[in-house]
């Protein structure tokens, strides 16, 4: 690439992951962003993501893993299932540990990176008049944004299916939660009313417990999106309390009725989300492109916590083939299309799949109950999220992927 | 993958190298064909395609790379422009050599070691209702053959902007022309009367020149097009010399006129083809599916050499998803044709690129005269012709490929 410049819009993972690789790389490059490293750490919890082996990956090449994985990571997946006629529980375990980090540490940390590094960012408002402006003023915008700037992206009909959330939402991070052994994340799912994922997450206040409640509309969980914490805090610990027992006693039983409570007012997100793809790239008034990234390419809801990892991978995408390619033009758009492809529908299909899941869906989780080699499969697939979705998306799939990753008892005992 | 069987139709090199991985990889095969290998070997001249690196390495990852491309290979392109005020001569250097071996020696030998481990190959005509047969009889049929079966394949319009051939050729192997020093392929051009690829074949009677005539209609090559060998050896011959003598001079001075003939009665092959590229796949009335490769889904002019090449990686391409992938459904089809898309395209659009080229790849192809690192690169990229054609798709990627490519001269006298 010869002398270029890069304008990003967006300072969530994706921004940032894609600007400090171009710092990296030497790639002149200015992120826009609406808000500062001060306003992003003293506001409202932003999402309770996880970062999965291969993003890790990245923010190791980018020198930026600052919280080693050794220590605040977590290493499996503890399953329950209740509302069947027998609760199951079963666990799946990574090969390299996966971390959460409060995106309120995180993100500004990056930024503070990127900035001493002597990166240039503009704090403002954007919307499609700016874009428009950096459009004459770089070669390429990247719109990494889930604000208003992505309705520049039509939303591409086949791979959206939904026209309303599948779940209502309600994320907070708390306190008197002890950890399971080995440390995972909890996947709960209570048949009909949702899931909850319970998540060590490294706030400021330490290693805490981030509960994201995923509510079946008219479901008994969906009482936890309405809850008002500022009414009173105390009633609402204890209607979480009380879901936790109902619904989760894989959770409730490593609870400290005690000391239970959310971390602080604003330690609380509650909301709903209605997945999209969009188009990858539109061009702009001055003939340039603006691509999207992130939230602005691709919502998913968090039930597989793969949304960061998404916007981490199509970042490094973009990063190189801007650092390799010889233009951003149409043909640059495309290259970035194809090599994102597999890994950010993967996400999206195989998640909403796990929202309305088919009956071999279904059948796969109740086998994973009982083989762990498969468990274990599925567990590594959070970063193939390619792999997974070939491993769901028909019966024929799930039950070839289930056989190879089965022993074959039979032949054993004969 | 559980137990399954693959139908492959044709033992070109996309037949014999997807059913040579197969069997490496104890994926039950069976390949169809409409010769014998005795009959290859006694047959025509097929082509006199190169075989770049990228296929090397697959040969000696199949056991099966039985021409050290050490001592039967080339290692670089020697390049003569006639027509302009000047006579430009220049020469590209690979970083691995390539290799050109008679295909009537190749593919037998390929057929046999197949055989040798044991493989199924099943021989007569094959038609659409043989592969429709095929289709209840196996998983999935590959289909990579160039005869009538490519038919089932729908052209993709906007990938075959031609409805004719572009060139006339005439290919035959002859004696009497000495190698240029270092080893390499001579690519000439005679501007508006075309091209002359001269390549260190190893036939059956050793190491051999092939001629690859690739006439404009209309020009002054075009009559080798026409001419009738059987009517008259010696005439034939005298008419080839006097077109390299009067076309292309660099491969005329290496000729020992009394020793020059074309090696024998089979060793010629004169035709033309119109590029195409074909639908990846098709669903059989089985519901199984057969996927394109090799000339039933691209077929390029050989002007770039590149034929085997691309078909050879469309092969591996299928092999690795079928060894790795869970149903051989569309899913797995649209998975193949995403990850052989760039380079497949690459070739079939660099190609056609070349066989009518835009002022700025002439601009290129003077530039690559007086900047050897420029044309280092260009003859490296016969390796990735993804990278080619993101070098030669508009004037602003060849501008900046060539400025990439080229030492900064004024700042190193400054």
């Amino acid at each position: 690439m010869t002398i270029t410049s890069i304008a990003i819009v967006g300072a969530g993972v994706a921004g940032l992951h894609l600007g400090l690789y171009l710092q990296q790389h030497e790639v002149p490059v200015r992120i826009y962003t609406d808000r500062t490293p001060e306003e992003v750490a003293r506001g409202r919890l932003l999402n309770t993501v996880a970062h999965h082996h291969h993003t890790l990956e990245r923010e190791r090449a980018l020198g930026v893993h600052h919280w080693d994985a050794e220590e605040y990571g977590y290493v499996c997946h503890q399953h329950c299932v209740t509302g069947a006629p027998v609760t199951l529980r079963f666990r799946g375990d990574f090969e390299h540990p996966s971390s959460i980090i409060d995106y309120r540490l995180y993100l500004p940390q990056l930024m503070k990176d990127y900035l001493d590094r002597g990166g240039d960012m503009t704090f403002g408002v954007i919307d499609r008049e700016a874009i428009e402006r950096m459009g004459r003023e770089h070669d390429l915008v990247v719109v990494a944004s889930g604000r208003d700037a992505r309705s520049m992206f039509a939303p591409v009909p086949d791979k959206s299916p939904h026209d309303r959330p599948q779940r209502r939402l309600c994320a907070g991070i708390y306190h008197g939660v002890r950890y399971s052994e080995p440390k995972g994340v909890g996947v709960h799912i209570s048949l009909g009313h949702g899931e909850l994922l319970e998540l060590p997450i490294t706030s400021r206040e330490g290693f805490a417990t981030a509960l994201l409640f995923e509510a079946i509309p008219g479901g008994e969980v969906e009482v936890l999106a309405d809850a008002r914490y500022d009414e009173d805090h105390d009633r609402f610990d204890r209607l979480v309390l009380h879901t936790l027992e109902q619904h989760f006693p894989m959770c409730f039983e490593r609870v400290d009725v005690a000391s239970f409570s959310v971390q602080g007012p604003g330690d609380l997100l509650q909301g709903a989300l209605t997945p999209v793809v969009r188009e990858d790239y539109v061009q702009l008034q001055s003939g340039r492109f603006a691509v999207a990234a992130g939230d602005a390419h691709c919502v998913v809801d968090p039930v597989n916590g793969q949304g960061a990892n998404s916007a981490s991978y199509s970042a490094w995408v973009i990063g190189q083939a801007i650092a390799e390619d010889l233009a951003l033009d149409e043909l640059f758009c495309r290259r970035v299309a194809r090599e994102r492809q597999a890994f950010v529908t993967g996400v999206s299909d195989w998640t909403n799949m796990i929202l309305n899941p088919e009956p071999h869906v279904v059948g796969l989780i109740m086998a994973m109950a009982e083989n762990k080699p498969l468990c274990d499969a599925y567990t590594q697939n959070f970063n193939h999220p390619d792999r997974q979705w070939a491993a769901v998306a028909t019966p024929e799939r799930t039950a070839a992927f289930i056989a190879r990753h089965t022993t074959n008892r039979a032949s054993i005992v004969a």
